[in-house]
């Protein structure tokens, strides 16, 4: 019993380092997107709204999104501040697409056939965090994807800047804000 | 000459006088939606997200759709409080829903055939205002469409409560926060 017990406490003793030598290595921190490190920042999802878009994978689902800002970001959006300050934050929040066969039948009345799709469950969420010197060699931006919680793997997010390059003249960014 | 001036005068003081009536009668102010005297609430468009979700008109157009709340309605929508206290105010925005061929170049790459709708332009602005003794006779709520700024006529607003009715069960509110 008495070596058993040392063994639990020998194992339990090891993990808490790992966890500790995981958590102080900063970008391949669990909770942290690799090659950026960057984590979810807290009460994102109170932040103001940017946009809202809708996507169709071709034969791999259908999404609607919505872009919030922190408020360095949603203030650079209004006034147009082209390239973004440094601190700001964008999160791209990603639903699946649903019928709603409620509101369809609501709708009905007034506007015969129509659809109505609302939100499914929650598919992942992006970050965009804008720190000019930091990530100077991805136009200033660190990119993170997360998926219940989780950061999605390097070759994920070697993906990030090269998908973003195109609004290179929007300072990489997608998306306009919504008036 | 000194005929006409008087007469202008006179129209002059008779409209300003016209727009004071109008303005002090509350619900028939301009501004204001018929039945409910509801205005456009300052700062609305800072208000939190409470969901996104899209709407296909039968041979009328697309929609794209946010709804905000004011911080007692997101309050309440997050605790799941029922029915949404005094002073809730939720607000739907509706936009136009057009392709975006810039998105679809970029998006083409990794996934093949994938179609990105955006935002196109403002179509109008609805606003749910909760006053449990003042709008009584429509479930505790007020209601509000405008369209570039103006008030929908009565018959529009006319047709808000019947429509909410069959959401009666979640205090006349179709949207659900999303997670």
């Amino acid at each position: 019993m008495k070596r058993i017990g040392l063994l639990s406490l020998a194992v339990v003793t090891l993990a808490g380092f790992v966890a500790h030598m995981a958590h102080a290595s900063g970008p391949s921190d669990v909770d942290s997107s690799p090659i950026y490190g960057i984590k979810i920042p807290a009460g994102y999802r109170n932040w103001q709204l940017i946009a809202v878009n809708q996507l169709l994978f071709a034969g791999k689902g259908e999404q609607l999104r919505a872009q919030l800002g922190n408020d360095i970001a949603i203030k650079a959006f209004k006034q147009g501040t082209l390239p973004f300050p440094d601190g700001a934050i964008i999160a791209a929040i990603h639903w699946t697409r649903v019928p709603s066969e409620d509101n369809n039948k609501v709708l009905d009345g007034p506007f015969p056939g129509t659809q109505s799709f609302v939100i499914g469950s929650l598919v992942n969420v992006q970050f965009m965090v804008k720190d000019s010197k930091k990530y100077a060699a991805t136009g200033g931006w660190g990119f993170a994807d997360f998926k219940d919680g989780k950061p999605g793997d390097e070759a994920l997010h070697e993906t990030c800047f090269p998908c973003h390059a195109p609004a290179k003249d929007r300072d990489y960014v997608f998306a306009r804000y919504a008036r």
